[in-house]
């Protein structure tokens, strides 16, 4: 995934929170480096693959029990190895009426996973971190900690509430080498009265900013709940097809080298310049009051080609109606066009696919195969993911630049804004490349960290790193790094547990 | 305030983030044990007294700067001494479009002094604590750390975001002892196009659970944003008037001594068995479409008394039709009615007022007046805050004990039922005891231990502690207060600041 990979000492399969406190308990009386992965499908920041060579891998995918669904109190509480397709599919066995947020992660990737990095995803419950509680976590020497209620086993109030009694603690568990979490509740939503997906297509680069700047005001109003996503042409573009090999070579970006090409690619998949989704949900009356209140506040943005909302059986009634009119070929691309809509709202609906995986694939010269995932698919690719304000000024302070910078290193401008909360977004740019040329490998570390340090000079700092922690980002807060290493020091004393990871470590080897 | 209080050894009044660092720089090399306060105003739950004799007191109050206000991205950057009533004023001063979430703790409570206790407001940002960010901290050998993405002095998103990258410490420095925050950045709302208050009155004491059962689907579904709260009979008079100590002698609870007095009471002030409010934000049609799905929902509950929805207007209009019949003197009694709900109003609208405060004093025989605070008033008060699922079940597990005990220990049962996110709540037990008398002095500490042992016994731990620190809490989880303890360790090995505050330390004083 990443342009270097790192080679484990050995690999442990623990099936049981005993056995992991086992393992670490030895581990840290022996000092061995130990590296815990939920599911290793951390596609754009890493994959199974610790910091540094020589760790234990310790692999919780066995530790895949759902232990409790609560329906009336809409909760689940899992194991690190339940995945986001798993817990869906449990649901729809049970035909329990809740939802859960799904991301683009795809159907293998681990809730707990997800969530420590503070990965986000598309619903109300979007960002994730916020709607879990009662961490169940091994510290590095063996130690059992629960968190919040958790902390009083009796406690009515564990799965429900964010916080126990005394300082919070769950925090700390993310973006860390704190300690091992083998268990938490997650929060899920009730399926809605009414949903209702929502698509916006700009017709011009420039118009995402002057967008956010009216979208902004929807989230401060409670309007917007969902998690929003908008997706530049070429990022949308890696959905739909891989890199045109026989018509460039890839040592520019494709929009430098062959601007036609894409052009020609992106008309022939009805690509806009950014397309944006999102849901509403509520009563019938809700979700009208909130399309009427969307409606009004994009009305006559410059740029602006298409606003659509849909809800299900608008969208079943459309695809039966191409369905039909797709004998005709031209309407043939119809029924492609509307496939994608389809995944959208998939998504948006709480069901993880593998289609968004795709997109990882953009550069990989090998035959992309949608059911494989993006190590299979011999993809590379890193993401590069500042957070700024949601507002036009700070849109062009990342944009603008960051695209020169790609370009410089002969890269796609691939990127997705993504609205974190009401005031501020995540720029998700991608560095799409060919795991397999050693030539793209180098230009994708290089533009990496190039683009990282330009970023963060400038002060838009990442919401989450790649597995090997860039060195720039502990150089620019020493004061910070340094407090955060005393807590290491006071519950991880032998410094065992996923060196360098966020935390800096003493390099244990080499 | 509280049954007893402690004596300071000295008190220091900092007016910078430096003086506060050399001050803790000394005190951590000659082992001073040093207790900031913010305001001092932390009622219910104590005052300006250290958890033990002997501490230095860091009065904040006199950093009451307001750093920034941004109107755009709706925040306010604050030191621990600015009141929420110096911000409101601030911002209409200033003509500035937004709002702050208030609660009953009156114009003179810190901002920062609530949130770092986790206390809870009245609005869509009644959770305060998580709609702050980006702390400034001084740990207890003078060190600075700024949390989130504060911890790079150029971050775009610092104010806007929760996390910074690495670990979330915010939540460390809430209820414990683990360093002063001199300031944060507090998320504010813009004013809603329309807003409206809305009032439930139930007529029968059981209803309450039943009522939470149909409350729940519309937090669940994100109809409900707002913090709401319920209060029952008891609570609600003490907002109208002092103890009857010339009808009763207040060794037993006056509703079982003199149950005729309370129900004249009830009825002199027109107070129901249960009263709620909330407030509902957005453009006219989503308030007409939220209105429409909570009068769906409670439609035909048993014990419904009334429910009434209001807007600005439509409560000015009342006003002036009570103010013009209440000259017949049978209507007389309509404005000192229609004074409370304008109360409530008020606060659901973000102004923080003095008159809530007043429900402290309900045992004081002192004379008790508006503009004092309950210090000053010789009010005693306790609050016993359990968190509990949002269910008829958990109420009934709850409320029906406490409610014996209290009466074992002879006062009311007052309590406020409020709704803390989409699955839990909070049941406040206010034990109301007059400062001046040993007796009710001794009888209300011996209440509160009973009630929070048998709590913690049955699961429902308090959601925030009183200063000084219930040793129960400790023992019913050992590990977890361990765990925390190392970490108390790791950035105050002396063990200064706020000795026994939530954490655990050795008594440095007898």
């Amino acid at each position: 995934m990443l342009p270097q990979g790192t080679w484990p000492a050995a690999v442990a399969w623990p099936r049981t929170r005993e056995e992991v406190q086992s393992v670490l308990k030895e581990a840290s009386a022996r000092a061995i480096p130990v590296y815990p992965i939920s599911c290793g499908k951390n596609w754009g920041y890493g994959d199974a693959c610790a910091s540094l060579d020589g760790c234990l891998i310790l692999d919780l995918s066995r530790m895949n029990r759902i232990i409790e669904v609560n329906t009336d109190l809409a909760y689940a509480v899992v194991e690190p190895g339940v995945t986001q397709g798993q817990l869906v599919e449990y649901l729809r066995e049970n035909q329990c009426p809740l939802m859960v947020d799904a991301n683009g992660a795809g159907p293998d990737a681990s809730l707990i996973g997800n969530i420590l990095e503070r990965g986000f995803g598309h619903s109300r419950y979007g960002d994730r971190f916020s709607h879990c509680c009662n961490l169940e976590v091994v510290l590095a020497d063996g130690t059992l900690l629960n968190t919040g209620f958790g902390a009083y086993p009796q406690a009515r109030a564990q799965h429900i509430y964010k916080h126990g009694i005394g300082p919070s603690l769950d925090g700390l568990f993310t973006q860390s080498s704190l300690g091992v979490v083998t268990r938490l509740t997650f929060w899920l939503m009730p399926k809605a009265e009414r949903s209702s997906f929502f698509f916006v297509a700009l017709n011009d680069a420039q118009a995402i900013g002057p967008f956010m700047d009216r979208l902004r005001p929807l989230f401060l109003s409670g309007t917007l709940r969902s998690t929003f996503h908008c997706f530049n042409d070429r990022r949308l573009l890696c959905g739909d097809t891989t890199f045109p090999w026989d018509r460039a070579d890839g040592k520019q970006a494709l929009e430098v080298q062959h601007p036609e090409v894409l052009q020609q690619l992106c008309k022939q998949f009805k690509i806009p310049a950014w397309g944006g989704s999102g849901s509403l949900t509520g009563t019938a009356l809700e979700v009208r009051a909130a399309s009427q209140a969307i409606r009004r506040a994009i009305h006559g943005l410059a740029g602006l080609d298409r606003l659509i909302f849909l809800d299900e059986s608008s969208l079943r009634w459309l695809e039966r109606g191409v369905k039909i009119v797709s004998v005709i070929p031209q309407f043939r691309s119809l029924t492609q066009y509307l496939k994608k809509i389809r995944m959208g709202v998939e998504v948006l609906k709480g069901t993880p696919l593998r289609g968004p995986l795709k997109g990882a694939s953009w550069r990989s010269r090998a035959a992309v195969l949608d059911e494989l995932d993006p190590l299979e698919n011999k993809a590379g690719l890193i993401w590069v993911s500042p957070v700024l304000p949601m507002t036009a000024q700070g849109l062009a302070d990342v944009l603008i630049p960051s695209e020169k910078t790609m370009h410089r290193f002969g890269f796609e401008f691939q990127v997705t804004v993504s609205c974190l909360n009401e005031r501020a977004v995540c720029a998700v740019m991608s560095i799409c490349f060919d795991r397999q040329s050693k030539d793209e490998r180098d230009r994708a570390e290089a533009c990496y960290q190039q683009l990282l340090g330009d970023l963060t000079k400038n002060g838009f700092i990442p919401y989450r790193s790649s597995s090997i922690f860039p060195t720039v980002l502990w150089e620019a807060s020493p004061d910070y790094w340094q407090a955060v290493e005393r807590l290491k020091a006071a519950w991880d004393p032998a410094q065992i547990l996923s060196p360098n990871h966020y935390i800096r470590t003493s390099p244990l080897t080499k």
